[in-house]
């Protein structure tokens, strides 16, 4: 590549990351419907103009946060999407993301706790614009099928014998599990963590480790 | 009552109807944060003078609509919290709400199929607000320990052995698979509803029939 094409990619890059950053913080304060792209400009400390030059619309705005939420979630979970006691550890004590990752060893500021829990609520907004705005729809039912597909490439092996429909609806249940956790992050907790994590290691005996087939005999 | 109290008492609670019908409208068009009291005015037909003699501000009348929706929840949960196996077919099929109701023979109108789903993604919204606003986060809060207690003194004759935090603990588990089945509503549904039925009928029985005390002798 030519030098100055790399420093003009670069330069495209910064502006883009200047973008996404300003509007993360626009759309925490006032939501994706109450965030004009005049406010986005003046926190990224560019012009409208310039804006519509990295993003054609908010929505676009709206597809890149999403896309990097799911590529950091992705790297959270490489490697240890199996650990099922790391995961009802997890769950029990609210943890978001598919594994305690400890933060203070991670040198990328993009995988901070504070970043995290901005993007939980940055997916609250996602989904709630999702149900009336169909681009944001199918934003959300992208980015679910890419995570779905990585967690199950990830968790596959660990289960050979499962037959595929049985796997994809054990780990349709385990997203559930995850999800749910994170949308009542906000109410009280009514079971305390230690309990709570013993009934999540019964739960997925029963959904992995314990799966046999309904019928025995094979002929 | 003076028939005179009676006929003001119902004119309130007409002018208060009115209003929460204009502002579930209008949240869902425009989200909590960018909808204004100026258009919930409009759409009520009344001025925003009047909007504050029946709510002091926005947050009342999202703690009005919250409230609302957990009356609706808790009336269509009556009578059947215990139907283990109605409710996994809901989860299967992902129906809202915590049994299946056949909303034709229902005459309120508020019960119907198409206000369950504006409930579901008012309830969006306000999880969303709640992460930036603490009034909402109480509302929210109070709105879900009401719905808790309530699920909990209707299933709790049921289970009369297990202990209280086992009770408890496994409640929080069903409503973590509620409220994470609503959320993953918009999502691709990755496996078919027979295979997850048969799925969610095994985890309730691991939650709730099959329970054993760890400890079985007593002294």
């Amino acid at each position: 590549m030519h030098p100055a094409n790399h420093t003009k990619d670069q330069r495209v890059c910064a502006r883009r990351d200047q973008i996404i950053a300003a509007s993360r913080l626009c759309f925490r304060k006032h939501g994706f419907h109450g965030a004009g792209m005049a406010e986005i400009a003046r926190l990224s400390q560019l012009s409208v103009g310039q804006i519509y030059r990295y993003f054609v619309n908010k929505d676009a705005i709206i597809e890149e946060i999403v896309r990097r939420i799911v590529c950091k979630k992705i790297q959270i979970m490489t490697g240890d999407a199996h650990n099922l006691k790391q995961m009802a550890s997890n769950l029990a004590h609210r943890v978001i993301g598919m594994q305690n990752v400890d933060y203070s060893q991670v040198d990328c500021p993009e995988l901070s706790l504070e970043q995290n829990e901005i993007d939980h609520a940055l997916m609250l907004e996602v989904t709630a614009e999702a149900t009336r705005n169909p681009v944001v729809e199918k934003i959300l039912r992208d980015a679910d099928a890419k995570l779905f597909s990585e967690a199950k490439s990830m968790m596959r092996p660990y289960y050979p014998q499962m037959p595929e429909e049985q796997f994809t609806a054990r780990l349709e249940v385990l997203a559930v599990l995850c999800e749910g956790t994170a949308f009542r992050r906000l109410t009280h907790k009514h079971a305390d963590a230690e309990t709570l994590r013993a009934i999540y290691i019964q739960l997925f005996n029963t959904l992995f480790t314990d799966y046999s087939p309904p019928h025995t005999a094979e002929n």
